[in-house]
C-alpha cells in the first residue's frame, strides 16, 4: 500500500474538506488554464483562415481580435454576475436548469460534457503536437506521450483538487511571465521604431493572396478566433473549490484569467500586424506556430525562446486540467439529480470525485487512441459545446433577473444586470450560430448528433432510478409470518472438503437440505453415492439427525446450469412459499491466477441464478480457502 | 436462440459421439490441409533463397526437393508406425511422455502448441496475402479479411469436428485436382518438347547471380524447403477423430496426404527446372508466386488459371484448419494430466473441445492483429516447433520399440521399426538443427524463449491442481456437532423492499440477525433508526419474536468495505466458532444496462469478503427483482 500511497497520497477524512480548498493563486492553474491556453491557439486558428488572402490578413486580424476581446468582456461581466447569483456553483447546468427548466439544463450539461471531453484530448494532442514540431525525433511516440501526460494529469487530480492547483502553478506563471515579456518587449521595439520594428529573426514571408476577402472568410476567421473564449465558464462552475470567501476568490480568479487572456490576445494581434506575421501551412514541413514566429522575431532564437516555447507547450497540455476540475463536478450535479449513476457523486479517498475523473480520463484517452494522438479534426467541435452552454447559461441568467423580486430602488441595478446577461446571451448565441454554420461540414454535425444522444441517456438513467426508487420504496413492516427455514440446495461435484464445509453450513441454516449432483461427464455416480452414504447418511442417522437428500441428475448435453435449475424449480414446486437457498461451494486461492483456474463456473452459476431465478431463490457462496487452516482469523 | 442454433448447430448429446467421426475423405480436409498447403509455400520459400544465385538455382532445386521428399518418406513411415503403436492418439506429446518421461513430453507439447498457433496466423495471412496480390484493391482490408476467415474457421470447428472435415472437402479436392492437372499437362508438354517446353506465358526472366553457391546458402534453401514438411504429425495426433477402424482410416489418410504432397513437390520442382521458373522478389511490385508463374506458363492466363489460383488461396487459408483440429486435442490431453485447466477437457455443445478452439482463435487472432495481418516474419518460427515435436516423437518411438518385449520371431520386424524411427529422429533432428542455426537471427530465438515459458506454465498449473487436490481431498464424515445456526449480518443502506426482503430471508436462516449500516456520506442516521424501530423492532416485539440488532458505523474516510469488515470481525470475535453469514441485498434488473447502474458495490463486496474473509464467513446474495411481482415463477 505504501507505493500506492506515495503516488496517490494518504486518504483524507470527510472533515478535512476545507483544507482542500484553494485561493486565486492556485485557482488560476486549476480552473484557468483552458482559457489561458487559448492565447496559444485562438489567434493561430484565426490567422490560418486568413492564409488565403495573403498580407491582407494582417489588416483584418486586429479588428477581429478587438471584436473577440469585446465579446470576452461581455462574457466576463455576465459570468461575474452568475458567480454572485449562484455562490454554490453556477455552472451552465445549474443556471439553465433553475431558470429554463430541467430539459434545457440537461442540454447545457450535455454540451458542456462534450466540450470537456474534447478539450482534454485536443489540449494534450495540441501540446504534444507542438513538442513534436520542436523535436521531430519524438514523432513515433506521439500517442505514448499523449497518454503519459493524460495519466499524469489524472493522477494529480485523483490526489485531490488542491493538488492540481498547486502542482501546475510553476508552468502557469512561467507561461504568463514569458509571453507577457515577449509582448512588452515587442511593443517597446515597435514604438521605438515608429511602428516598423526589425525582426531579430524574420518570420517567413506571407504567401501571395489566392483569393479576395469575403464575408464568409471573415465569419470563418471570427468563428475560429472564438475558440479562444472557451474555458471562461470553468470558474463559475467550480466556485465550491475555493476557500472562503468563495465568491470573492472566484471573482478575483475570473478577473485575473480574463484580464491576462485579453492582454495576451491584444498583444499577439498587435505584434502580428507590426512584424507581419501570418500563419504557415500546418501541413507544410516549414510550418511554424504564430507564437514561435513571434518570439523569434522579438527576441531571437536564444535560451529565452526555448523557455517560452516550453512553457507554451506545457500550458497547452495542461489546459486539459480545467476539464478535470469541472467535468467531475458536473457529473456530480447530474448524479445528485439522478441523471447519472450515484457513484459520480461520491467523493474518493482524496475527496475528489474520483469516478468522474476516471471516466473523463477513459473517454478522452479513447479519443486520443482512436485518433492516434492527432486530434486537429476535433478542434472545430468543441467550440460548439462551449458556446451552446454559454448561451443557455446567459439566457438562464436573463430569466433569473426577470423572475427576481427586488426592492424598487434596486430595480435599476437589476435591469442593468439583466441587460448585460441578455447582451451576453445574444452575442454568444450569435457566435454559436456562426460556428455551427461555418463548421457544419467540418464535423460539427457530430456534436449535433451526440448532444441529443447524451440528453436521451440522462433522461433514461433518471427514469430508471425513479422507477427503482418507486419499486423499492417500502413502508411495510417486516413480515413476521412464514419464517420457516429455507430449503437449502447444495450444488456438489464430489465428496471433498469444500463440499463437506458447504454441507455443514447448509445444515446450520436449515434442517431441510438437498444435495444436487449434475453428472455431465459420465462421472462415477456409484462412487459418489457410496461416499454419500458413508460420510453423510450413516453418521447423521447414528446421531438421529435429519439426513439431507441427494439428487443425481444426468446431463446428456454436458450442460450444468439447465439441469441444476430444473432441479431447483422442482424443489420450488414441491415446497411452495419457501425460500430456496442455493449453496455454491467456492475455492478461494490467495493468488490472482487462481481466478483463471477455478470459480469460472461458480461465478457464471451465480450470475445465471440471479438472472433466471426468482424472488424465492437466494445464493449462498461458501468459500473454502486454499493454503489456510480452517477457521483462521484473517491477517 | 434460433439464430444462434442456425450458426452453431443444435446441441449434440454425449451419446452421439460416434456419428461425429470421419472417414479418410473428410479426414484429408480436416487434418491434411496443413501438409497439403505446404506445396504452395515450401518450394516458394526454397527458391526465394536461391534468388541470389540466378539461374544456377534451377539446377539446385531439383536435388534439394528430392532430399526433402526422401525425408518426407522417412517421416511418413515413422508416423505410420506411430499410428499403429498408439491407436488412441499418437501425438508427439503422448509418445514423448510415455517413452521419454513427462518433462520431454511437455517440451514436445509446448513446441507443438506454438507451431499450431503460428500455423493459424501464418496460414490465414499467407492466403490473404496471395488474394491481395491478385486483387490489389483489397489492400486496405488485409486485417479484416484475415479476421473474417479466422472467425469462419472457428465457427465451423465449434460446430463439431465432422463439420470442419465436410465443409472444406470441395476446396481441398479442387486444389488437388487443378494443381495435379497443371503438373500433368506441364510434364506432358515437357516430354513432347524433349525437355524444352515453350511457356504459354513466359515467366519473368531470372535475375543475374549476385553471389555464388555456398554451403550456407544450400543449408538455408534446404531449411526453408523443409517448412513443406510441417503438418505431417497432425494425423497421428487426431486418430480418435476417425470412425472405426480408426487406425486403418488414419493410415489411409496419412498415405494419401503424403502421397499427394510428394507428387506435387516433385512436379513443381521438375517444372520449375523445365520452364526456368524462379522466385521473384517478394518486396517488388512485380512479385508473382511460383505457382502463379507455373500455371500461367503451362496453361496460360485463362479461366483455368484463375480457378487454380483461387483454390490455392483457399487452401493456404484453410491450412489453419489443421491446427483447429489438433490444438484442442492437445489441450485436452494436457488438461487430463492437469497441465491445463480442466475446462480444456470438456466437450462443448457440439462435442468439440470448444475452449481449446476459442483459445486458439484468440491467440492467433491476437497475433494477426499485432502484426496487422502481415505475418511473413513468423514463417521461420513455426518450423522449429514442428521439427522439435517431430524429433521428440521419433525418439520416443525408438525408446518404445526398445522397451517392448517381443517374441523372438518378430524381433527382426521390431528392429526394422526401431531403425526406421531412429532414422526419422536423426533426420528430423538434423533438420531442426539446420533450421535453428539458419533462422536464429531471423527470430527463431523467440521460440527458444517461449517454449521454456510454456513448459514452466504447464508445470505451475499442475503443481497448483495437485495442491488443490491434496487440500480438498476428504475422507472425513460430515461434522455432526456445532450445528448452531449462523449469525446473520445484513448489510443495509436504508429501509426499502430489498432490505426488508433480505432481512426476512436472514430471519429464516437464523434467530440471531444483526443489521449493519455503514454511514459513509453523512446520511440521516436518525431517520434510519426511526424506520428500524417502526418497521422491525415494534412489530417483532409485539409478536414476541427475537429482534435483530442494528449497528450503525460512521465511516470518516467514506469507505464502505473496511468498516463493514471490521464490524464482521467484531461479530466473529463475539461468537467464536459460529458461522457468519453476510447477507447482501441485490437489485436485479432484466436489462443489460442495469449492470452499470447497480450492483457494482455488491459485486465488489462479495469479491472482497471472499478475498479477505476466512472460513467462517459465507456470503448470501438475496436478489430483489425489478419489474416483477414477488414470488413469481420464472418464465
Amino acid at each position: 500500500m505504501s507505493f500506492y500511497e506515495t503516488i496517490m497520497g494518504k486518504p483524507l477524512a470527510s472533515s478535512e474538506e476545507t483544507s482542500q480548498k484553494v485561493g486565486p493563486l492556485a485557482g488560476i492553474p486549476m480552473l484557468g488554464l483552458d482559457a489561458l491556453s487559448s492565447a496559444a491557439y485562438g489567434p493561430e486558428a484565426a490567422l490560418t483562415v486568413l492564409l488565403a488572402v495573403g498580407s491582407v490578413g494582417l489588416h483584418v486580424i486586429v479588428p477581429i481580435t478587438a471584436i473577440i476581446i469585446a465579446l470576452l468582456a461581455i462574457v466576463y461581466c455576465s459570468y461575474r454576475q452568475t458567480i454572485t447569483a449562484y455562490p454554490d456553483g453556477g455552472g451552465s447546468y445549474t443556471v439553465a436548469k433553475e431558470n429554463l427548466g430541467s430539459k434545457l439544463g440537461l442540454l447545457a450539461a450535455a454540451a458542456l460534457m462534450l466540450d470537456y471531453i474534447l478539450n482534454v484530448s485536443v489540449g494534450i494532442a495540441a501540446g504534444v503536437g507542438a513538442l513534436i514540431s520542436m523535436l521531430p525525433g519524438l514523432h513515433p511516440y506521439i500517442l505514448p506521450l499523449c497518454l503519459v501526460i493524460l495519466v499524469l494529469i489524472t493522477v494529480v487530480n485523483l490526489r485531490g483538487i488542491r493538488e492540481s492547483g498547486t502542482a501546475f502553478i510553476f508552468p502557469t506563471y512561467l507561461f504568463v511571465g514569458t509571453l507577457t515579456s515577449v509582448i512588452i518587449l515587442g511593443i517597446v521595439k515597435t514604438v521605438l521604431s515608429h511602428g516598423h520594428p526589425i525582426a531579430v529573426e524574420a518570420p517567413p514571408a506571407l504567401p501571395a493572396a489566392t483569393m479576395g476577402l469575403s464575408l464568409w472568410l471573415l465569419l470563418r476567421c471570427f468563428a475560429n478566433g472564438c475558440t479562444a473564449m472557451t474555458g471562461v465558464e470553468a470558474i463559475s462552475n467550480g466556485i465550491t473549490a475555493f476557500k472562503a470567501p468563495a465568491v470573492r476568490h472566484a471573482q478575483i480568479t475570473l478577473t485575473s484569467v480574463i484580464g491576462i487572456l485579453s492582454l495576451l490576445l491584444a498583444g499577439i494581434a498587435f505584434l502580428c500586424h507590426a512584424y507581419g506575421i501570418g500563419a504557415t501551412d500546418p501541413d507544410s514541413s516549414l510550418y511554424q506556430s504564430i507564437l514561435s514566429q513571434l518570439t523569434a522575431a522579438v527576441s531571437g532564437r536564444g535560451w529565452f525562446y526555448y523557455i517560452t516555447m516550453a512553457s507554451v507547450i506545457a500550458i497547452v497540455c495542461l489546459s486539459a486540467n480545467t476539464s478535470f476540475a469541472d467535468f467531475p463536478r458536473l457529473c456530480r450535479l447530474l448524479a445528485l439529480d439522478y441523471y447519472l449513476p450515484s457513484s459520480f457523486a461520491a467523493r474518493g479517498r482524496r475527496l475528489a470525485y474520483s469516478e468522474g475523473i476516471i471516466i473523463l480520463a477513459i473517454l478522452s484517452g479513447a479519443l486520443l487512441i482512436g485518433f492516434g494522438g492527432i486530434t486537429d479534426r476535433l478542434i472545430p467541435l468543441f467550440a460548439i459545446g462551449a458556446f451552446g452552454a454559454f448561451t443557455l447559461s446567459q439566457t438562464g441568467m436573463v430569466v433569473h433577473w426577470f423572475k427576481q423580486v427586488t426592492p424598487a430602488k434596486e430595480r435599476g441595478k437589476k435591469l442593468a444586470s439583466l441587460l448585460l446577461n441578455a447582451l451576453g446571451a445574444l452575442s454568444t448565441g450569435l457566435v454559436l450560430l456562426v460556428v455551427m454554420v461555418t463548421k457544419f461540414s467540418e464535423g460539427a454535425w457530430i456534436i449535433l448528433v451526440l448532444i441529443p444522444a447524451l440528453f436521451w441517456l440522462f433522461l433514461g438513467i433518471r427514469r430508471h432510478y425513479l422507477q427503482v426508487e418507486q419499486q423499492t420504496h417500502c413502508e411495510l413492516p417486516v413480515d413476521t409470518h412464514g419464517s420457516e427455514p429455507p430449503i437449502v440446495v447444495v450444488a456438489m461435484r464430489r465428496w471433498c472438503t469444500t463440499t463437506r464445509n458447504a454441507l455443514q453450513v447448509a445444515m446450520q441454516m436449515s434442517p431441510e437440505v438437498i444435495a444436487a449432483h449434475i453428472n455431465k461427464d459420465n462421472e462415477d455416480q456409484e462412487k459418489l453415492q457410496q461416499s454419500w452414504i458413508r460420510y453423510v447418511e450413516e453418521p447423521l442417522k447414528a446421531q438421529g439427525k435429519p439426513v439431507p437428500g441427494l439428487i443425481c441428475v444426468v446431463s446428456p448435453y454436458r450442460r450444468f446450469f439447465d439441469p441444476l435449475f430444473q432441479t431447483i424449480q422442482q424443489v420450488e414446486a414441491e415446497y411452495p412459499g419457501r425460500t430456496i437457498a442455493v449453496v455454491i461451494p467456492e475455492l478461494v486461492g490467495g493468488r490472482w491466477y487462481d481466478y483463471f483456474l477455478h470459480n469460472k463456473l461458480t461465478t457464471l452459476l451465480k450470475a445465471a441464478l440471479l438472472l433466471h431465478g426468482d424472488q424465492r431463490i437466494v445464493v449462498v457462496n461458501v468459500p473454502w480457502y486454499l493454503n489456510r487452516k480452517p477457521a483462521q482469523q484473517p491477517g
